[in-house]
């Protein structure tokens, strides 16, 4: 009798790990009855292969050697809206290796976007997300970060982590997508390509407080990731035109491109020395089908980058196809409809740190 | 003695139960430990209100009553690549209902496209769907239908929800989005509005052979399913400029739109009294912001179905969009560099079931 009493204690003991692991996996979002790791990418059309789709992309001829993604490291810097789902994206596509960087957690806030559930709310961005892509595909490596690359001590470490983090240990990672929500990451993460609308001078500290947040919606972040990855897909395994620069308003449904060239005079020289190698292997990049030939209409020729923007479409054309600007209220401005008369307004704005609101701002901005 | 016995062999009972539960909850991805639902979508930016953000849509001016999407009701055809981020783009942003058609079940094939996961596979679609899209809104109300709305029984069905199935009984659903894989359930879904690539009179069985499959990216149906939910909310909340027809070119990035007329001989006379109806309430669209005036030129006047597709951007416009057309290997046609040249190619498609593989259909169909 004491030994039953003892074995069924111990059936209780038991089952009370048991049932606090599951607990745990659930709340973490760990999947554990989905798949085990695949070895070789296989093309068999079977219900149980989850790579037939993309290696039919090689059957039907767009892609030559589609198992190529698997050596391919990518580095997301910001794990929110677009930065979310552009990880899952790759790791559907069976990327070899993911490195995620952000400080946030998440919130219920952030449930306006896809991927982040509920119940991983608190949670820290690059670990719930690490959770989920581990358990949508473990074919993939992950390596996440949980700080902010901006700091001089973690910028050094991810820095470091961009030149070695690669497949293999000691290589560099093969891109670094900026998805990033302020000019001062994307500043750190670039400091030759700045992005097209620069709030110069703006402390940013201003855009974000107590109260105040920007409109978001999941629409517009799925589309910008989906057209990112699309691209890198097209960049790593070499197949259709890579575009430089691609803008989305989405109010007209309107798609601008732009040919980014870079400044043989920036004042960084390691860039120079980049530009020096990239002009070696530039002939072949896929994206050479398209860069524009002479007498490219220059943009933005005096900001204080030296970046040249070369639109692709004329003034006619843009007219045409964006249709008319819609009536938008005070304090919005639509991105991609006049790029023309941003001409003059880069770096000249200057507004100062008076506590204004973002409807201020950005009405004072559009006045410029 | 006896009675701890017992004691302890209840308690091994409910563990057994209640880790019985804690499975099924994980597999089923139940959010048990989500969030509550909310009755009132408020705008205060405080991290654990999930509408902030889709609420300063309306401080920042966009959208006057955001709120009014909740009055709303969306029935979403085909919950696969596109219907499945269709369905939670719509439900992030706290739409009235959602009514999912599917008869599919998930297959780790499928994981090449968001939102289904490894642990679903052998659910139905419609299920799966519906247990991921509460555990992240559960203010939503849900109503799945598990069949093939093109068999004559279930199609009945399917009409009498659509008529009936609103936010309220009885009252119809607001909008119907197509994103099925196939023309039958395109034509069953819409005798009206056939879609533009016409695959008249082939036998779509041939396509859908054992062993082949057409191959997919999660990006492309990423930015489908972005750009049709953010015309959706432009339609149902009044703002900015709802598109007729978009297109999307991922191997050039390119977006061609196109202007849609309806047929007003048409043969359905349901559909000629919806023409009606539509030129009457018209004028409060926000669509019509962008329709061309007179002069449009017209594309495919000659289709059986008499539909009118008039392209918003000229010839030599779209040459100098598009770009050169990559050098695409012999069975892929690029759907939207050349729409000029479809225009004696549709309603001519003949390809007999000779039991040719997907590339020959393809490249036949490139040919004509």
């Amino acid at each position: 009798m004491a030994e039953s009493v003892e074995r069924l204690l111990q059936r209780v003991e038991e089952l009370e790990q048991e049932l606090a692991r599951e607990r745990s996996r659930r709340i973490a979002g760990d999947g554990h009855c989905g798949r085990t790791r695949i070895q070789k990418m296989s093309d068999e059309v079977v219900d149980s292969n989850p790579y037939s789709r993309l290696m039919a992309l090689k059957r039907m001829g767009v892609v030559s050697d589609y198992e190529k993604i698997r050596t391919y490291a990518v580095a997301i810097v910001g794990v929110g809206g677009v930065g979310s789902v552009t990880a899952e994206m790759l790791t559907r596509c069976g990327i070899g290796k993911l490195l995620l960087f952000d400080y946030d957690k998440v919130e219920l806030a952030n449930m306006n976007r896809l991927f982040f559930q509920p119940y991983q709310a608190g949670m820290s961005k690059v670990q719930a997300a690490e959770h989920t892509l581990r358990s949508i595909n473990p074919d993939v490596l992950f390596e996440v970060h949980n700080y902010n690359i901006t700091t001089v001590e973690h910028f050094e470490h991810f820095m470091n982590r961009i030149s070695n983090g690669g497949l293999e240990e000691g290589q560099p990672v093969d891109l670094v997508l900026s998805c990033v929500d302020n000019f001062e990451a994307r500043m750190a993460i670039n400091t030759c390509a700045p992005p097209l609308v620069v709030a110069s001078n703006i402390d940013e500290k201003t855009l974000k407080r107590e109260g105040v947040c920007a409109a978001s919606l999941p629409t517009t972040m799925g589309v910008v990731a989906g057209i990112l990855v699309q691209n890198v897909l097209k960049f790593l395994l070499k197949f259709g035109t890579v575009s430089f620069y691609l803008g989305y308003n989405a109010m007209q449904d309107f798609f601008p491109t732009m040919f980014m060239k870079p400044n043989p005079q920036c004042d960084d020289k390691n860039c120079r020395k980049q530009q020096e190698e990239y002009k070696k292997r530039a002939p072949a990049q896929p994206t050479q089908e398209t860069a524009p030939q002479e007498e490219e209409e220059v943009v933005h020729e005096d900001n204080e980058w030296g970046i040249e923007l070369v639109s692709e479409v004329s003034e006619e054309e843009l007219k045409n196809s964006s249709g008319p600007v819609p009536t938008l209220p005070e304090g919005i401005t639509v991105a991609y409809t006049v790029p023309k008369k941003r001409e003059d307004s880069v770096s000249e704005v200057t507004v100062e740190d008076s506590g204004e609101s973002l409807e201020d701002l950005m009405a004072r901005m559009k006045k410029m």
